[in-house]
C-alpha cells in the first residue's frame, strides 16, 4: 500500500466533524512514507484482534482540482466488516480527499484524508481505511 | 442541487411497487425547478429534525438510451444513514432513473425519478435522495 | 442474464476460504451455459421462498489483465436485502473475478467466480449473485 504515495505524503484518518473545525489531529496520522510503512508493519505484526476482513465500495471519483501536476479528488467510500462469524455490518462510511501527483510516469497520492461519517470509529482500528 | 435542473424538469422520490403499479403520486413530488427549489429551503429552513448525515454511494450507471440531445440513464444507490450518536445503517436503497439533456455546453437533468426498493421509506425524509 | 456468458463457461458463488483453499465446489456451479439456464429456470419457476429484493452496488473495477482476446478483472461488491416488510440488510459482500471474451463484436463473461467475504451465507440463496 505504501507504494501508491510518493516519498512525502499525508495519509490521515479523522471524523467529519474534526475535519470540519480543522483539527489536524487524526485516528491515525502519518506525514512520511516512513511512518506509513511503520504504521502498516505494526499492523500486520504486532497487534492482535480478532480475526475479521473488510470490504470497501467506493463510489465515484468527482475530480476536484487538476492541473500542474496535481490532481485533487474526492471519492465516498463505504466499507463493511465481515466478522469472523459470518456477521456483517457497515464499519465506517465518509469520503476520501485525495492528492495525486505524476511521479515518473506513474500517478501516487501525495495525500489522503479519510474523513469519517461517524464520530463513533472503532477505537482499536485494526486496519487502514 | 437545483441547478443540476433545467427549468421544466420532474423530482419524484417513490417506491418499486407504486413506480411498477404507474402511479405518479410519490413520497417527494416536484415537476418544476421552482417547486424544486421551495422543497430544499424548506428542508433547510422550516424542519427541525435529529442531527444526522447521509452518505450516497452510487454504482456504475447504465446508458439506456441515447440521441437527441437527451441521454437516459439507470444508477444503483444505497445510502447510509449516521446518527448523532455515530449509530450507522443502511436508510435506502434504489436506483435512480435519469434523463439528462443538454443545456447550453451544460448537461442537466430534466427528469430524476428516485425508486426506493423499500416500501417502508422514513415518512420524515429529512434530505431528499 | 445467460445471454452475457459465452457457450462454455463457468459461474460460481463460493466464500472467500473456499477460494483460498482452491477448494472447487462453491455454494452455486454451473460449468455450461445449459446449467446456467437450468439454474436460473429453477429459480424463476419452482422456488417458493419469502418476497424479497435484492440491490447490488458494484465499486470501480480493477482490469487485472488484458490481452489475446481476453481480459480479467475484479470487482468489489455489496448486496443489501430488502425483505417484504422493507428491512433492509446487508446480504452479502465480496469480490467478482470475471474472466471477459469477445464473442462477435460483444465481450461476454467466459467465467465469472463470485467470492464471498462471509463463510455464513443463507443457505437459501434465492437469487445468484
Amino acid at each position: 500500500m505504501a507504494g501508491f504515495f510518493t516519498e512525502d505524503c499525508l495519509y490521515k484518518v479523522t471524523t467529519a466533524e474534526n475535519h470540519k473545525l480543522g483539527f489536524e489531529a487524526g485516528i491515525i496520522y502519518a506525514d512520511t512514507k516512513g511512518m506509513l510503512i511503520d504504521r502498516i508493519v505494526s499492523l500486520r505484526q504486532a497487534n492482535i484482534y480478532e480475526k475479521q476482513s473488510y470490504r470497501h465500495i467506493l463510489g465515484l471519483p468527482t475530480i476536484v482540482k487538476n492541473g500542474g501536476g496535481e490532481a485533487e479528488c474526492e471519492t465516498p467510500f463505504i466499507v463493511a466488516r465481515i466478522m469472523h462469524d459470518g456477521k456483517t455490518d457497515i464499519f465506517a462510511t465518509g469520503r476520501y480527499l485525495d492528492t495525486c501527483r505524476l511521479a515518473g510516469d506513474e500517478l501516487k497520492f501525495s495525500s489522503k484524508i479519510v474523513v469519517c461519517d461517524s464520530s463513533r470509529i472503532d477505537t482499536l482500528m485494526a486496519i487502514p481505511l
